[in-house]
């Protein structure tokens, strides 16, 4: 029997599942959660989904879902590669867990009934596999939550990891009703009016230094507060610098206190090792991002990393 | 007969083609146009590709790509909806278009054989399918170019005209050798210094009406002076608006030539129809994506859209 139907028998036998997804969700875990759930409930079992959180963006995926009273008998794990990532659920559900599904290259969860296949490019795409064999109905809502995690856990489609599998995955489920334009548009392609203001404002302040190999952009509290920029708004910043062409090096000044600035490195490991970079700094971190502090005004921090850059590259 | 058997038996009986692209090339029309042309000299048959330019960022469609001499002998069009649309090689081609080969809901192109599907959401895909009917081998060169076709007209998948079909087309591409992770990483995720320049001005001169429902951005004349964006730059602006919460059309003025401003409208088909909205102006296109010209100073041309906008939405 392979993993699949082993899975699909434990998934038939038991009943009363609650269904862990790990800290800092993302739409890989939510959206594997949020299926499997409506999908266990659609054939009369009980459910319900455990997260530690669900951010705004990912609302959608629990529209018109109602709260089911019942006591928990059987614990699965969907897209968490250790007990570790339950996060404050660890403590709870530690050795509990009885059928683990995921897709990351290293599962180090302990469980009797495992399907893991780090060839999947998302959680999501087991899943669709394993309802496709359960021959369980695949409504609108539940193709939605697959989608999510085929989605978002490819860049829409951009990674590397994405298959040809993977995009018939995502055209079948368009097909069962899944609104691949508004999760699209929702995962990847909106932008506050405070992070347009907040990008406009960074984009005037970006400099360039090591002919062009290097890019700097502040996010300075005087930023901040014009803009109400907030934590949603910050998101992936770090990532602009590196986006331009010829730029091997990008780094973001954050001032966190006035005066107090958190540098962060991202860089072509070929071309600059990001971790001895900020080690001059007292920081630390891997040779393709990592971090360090620097106290000053703003032209002081940028005049003192344009001087250890130009020293670097 | 359909118009796609109509098209492959009129590629097999004849020989010596140009194959004309729009102006402003992007993805679809250059991946069509390279496709076809490498298509066609597989079976031993002389083509080339006839293009107002080739962007940088699409060399890579030409790559080993030899030079062939030869009398033109038989015209086709790829991806072009109307013979205005030539740019500079109108003149020299009009009337001569024999084959017109389409995806876009008004094609104005006279010519004696016609394969238009607007249900394609690239003309890529319908080539693709043409491929397929005549059975010629798809190379890994062929595949990357119609990948490129299907992945850009659709903003990677994203746009409401990705269908299940489009999914497929693009696993079997990849199946076929397409390097979508490369083609990916350099249509979505690169940015000139110059578009980086160009997107720092055009968000300090964007503006909302009907609500915060509309965002409109101008590249001007000044503009493209000042930062020197040229083609490649301006590639998927017209995306920008639509991005911010809230927005559901987007419109994008760029000054052709000083006092002509070229409208782009990009809408939720929800909310407004864009072509409808287009052809008020003599201009056309598809429900969500549509274009015209208007002429005047940015500040009036700005006016007129505004008062349309409110009246529409």
């Amino acid at each position: 029997m392979t993993e699949l139907e082993n899975a699909a028998r434990f998934l038939r036998e038991r009943d009363c599942f609650e269904i862990l997804t790990h800290e800092y969700p993302d739409g890989d875990t939510l959206g594997s959660g949020f299926a499997l759930c409506r999908a266990l409930r659609n054939i009369g079992k009980k459910a319900r989904v455990i997260f530690t959180e669900l951010p705004p963006n990912y609302a959608f995926l629990a529209k018109d879902f109602e709260e089911q009273s019942f006591e928990c008998e059987t614990v699965v794990s969907v897209d968490v590669a250790d007990e570790k990532l339950l996060g404050r659920n660890r403590e709870a559900y530690s050795g509990r867990i009885e059928l683990c599904i995921d897709h990351h290259e290293i599962n180090r969860v302990n469980a009797p009934v495992k399907c893991v296949d780090p060839s999947s490019a998302s959680n999501c795409e087991i899943l669709y596999r394993l309802f496709r064999l359960m021959e369980l109905e695949i409504t609108p809502a539940i193709a939605d939550a697959l989608y999510t995690g085929v989605s978002t856990d490819t860049g829409c489609f951009k990674y590397s990891n994405t298959t040809p599998a993977t995009l018939r995955t995502a055209a079948d489920l368009l097909e069962l009703g899944a609104d691949s334009f508004f999760i699209n548009k929702l995962m990847f392609d909106t932008k506050t009016k405070k992070r347009l203001e907040l990008e406009r404002k960074i984009y005037s302040n970006l400099t360039y230094c090591a002919g062009g190999r290097c890019a700097i952009i502040a996010v300075t509290r005087d930023i901040l507060d014009e803009t109400g920029a907030g934590s949603v708004e910050l998101d992936g910043l770090s990532s602009i610098p590196r986006q331009i062409e010829g730029v091997s090096v990008g780094i973001t000044l954050r001032e966190k206190e006035r005066g107090v600035f958190k540098i962060s490195v991202r860089s072509d490991e070929n071309v600059m090792n990001a971790a001895q970079f900020c080690s001059r700094f007292g920081g630390g971190g891997h040779a393709a991002a990592a971090g360090c502090q620097l106290d000053g005004g703003e032209e002081r921090v940028r005049e003192i990393l344009v001087g250890a850059i130009e020293e670097s590259i």
